[in-house]
């Protein structure tokens, strides 16, 4: 399968809830990651509630749970002091890194490299290191357990997939 | 894989919603079953609108969702006209088959052979007509999900399991 | 107050969970009453889970909470025993009156007297037996929570209404 | 009614939404007022939806309803500048006012005066400004929509009620 193919790395400055992670040490688990907005509303009620949901529901061998804090709006708001309080009074258990920051506009370093149109933005990768797929907006639970779910059994299976 | 890993056949005596369904039949699809009553609360408020929320999102070729009524109790207020006036008025469009009552106990054919210990009961029977799984009670949409995924994803890459 | 204004009494064939209630004895209480029927989807949905929140939120001498199957449909199906089943199976135990069909037509009597458009119609009747408010489908917990603080409170205070 | 009846004024130094408002300014309207942090999960999963959904309820010449938020942690993370990004994100249109710090300690003046145990904590006062309910916690639509249905039928009706 042609690099080219791989996710693109994020890049974190900070990581709370855990050491640094690269998404290629994740390599052979599954990896459901939100890009999010600690004041984003769909992200607050949907999106990271469901993040907590499926950190609760699988193992940490076989699947990891990622939040990216993508702040691309009130910067000085969502600061990574303001993130940390936001995560402890939540009770966030999961990964959360925070994307990098540039000189050159608003939007954060990880969130241009994937193209993200804003928050939340889903990111399912397969533990071949694939982005299998990106999704802006909520999704609902049964649709991302099918998503999953399929990743879940390639993985354990050692299924080739055709390069897209 | 031996003939006893396969799912038993039910023992329908009417369909709604469709021509006569024998599993046999449904061989090469996923097949998400769930055994109801229309009196059972869990089964009226939760399992049915899953069932539809499934059968809504799927392909109808690839994933067959299957609704057993298994009257166990009320049988004279539950028969068949009682069942097609409450699939008429919750819109159900998914088929749904009438297990066969017997002379010998309050329980039906199908229920007894799956030996279900009440309602809802889910079934969940892989592309080669096996019972991956059985749950009495219900199932939330993100693990119900997952487990749907799996199964789609063996079924389209033809993986072979081995026999449990 | 004219007697115009009050409420029709109900006419009623069978009672469940209680002994025959006449509109005119539960004088000097509130009454919120249901007429539904076992096999609509927004009253076994939404208004009978509603009116067993309100029965268990208030003492039964300052309200009184009623539902009335008003039956214009599917009449085999929902008669009195496929009721009776129902209101077993979901554990409501407040006071349920079947509405008297008549010969005449599918609309039963209460509901002509009311001349409800279907199920479920809400209706609010103060401690003077008058009829507030009567609203055809379901309505929100915070709606109706309001219009009943209203009329406890008018029953409270002794409040005098000038007739409509 | 004694002046100690009278719920005590709010301490607030900056108002979003709103011109500055003070308590005794609403007399004449049934206040419900939330006190809450912008960081707090049971105010921004359930006490604040639950605000905008009265907000959008009922007239402001007869409900007011009014944000406090009363910062008694993270108060370099909830400071006001956060505060109008958390609110502009949300879309709450209602009034909210900053809740007075203090040099002596984390607990700012209003909470102070009304002894409040934390966040979110739901103050509703009558239309005489008279303190009727404090209630530590989240709150259930049908019990809040009793409870300010009973405030407004009082403020409709010009009933008096004896001093506690």
């Amino acid at each position: 399968m042609p690099a080219a193919d791989l996710a693109p790395e994020w890049q974190v400055t900070r990581w709370f809830n855990s050491e640094p992670l690269t998404l290629a040490s994740l390599r052979g688990k599954v990896v459901v990651a939100h890009a999010f907005q600690m004041l984003c509303p769909g992200c607050a009620m949907t999106a990271l509630p469901q993040m907590q949901r499926i950190h609760s529901a699988f193992p940490p061998e076989r699947l990891a749970v990622i939040g990216l804090h993508t702040v691309f709006e009130h910067h000085a708001q969502q600061n990574p002091e303001a993130l940390e309080a936001f995560l402890h009074e939540y009770r966030y258990g999961f990964p959360v890194g925070v994307d990098t920051p540039t000189d050159a506009g608003p939007i954060p370093l990880t969130m241009q490299r994937y193209r993200m149109q804003g928050t939340p933005t889903l990111l399912l990768i397969d533990a071949d290191g694939v982005l299998r797929d990106q999704h802006f907006g909520t999704v609902d639970d049964l649709s991302l357990g099918v998503a999953i779910g399929r990743l879940l059994a390639e993985a354990e299976a050692g299924v080739s997939r055709p390069a897209p």
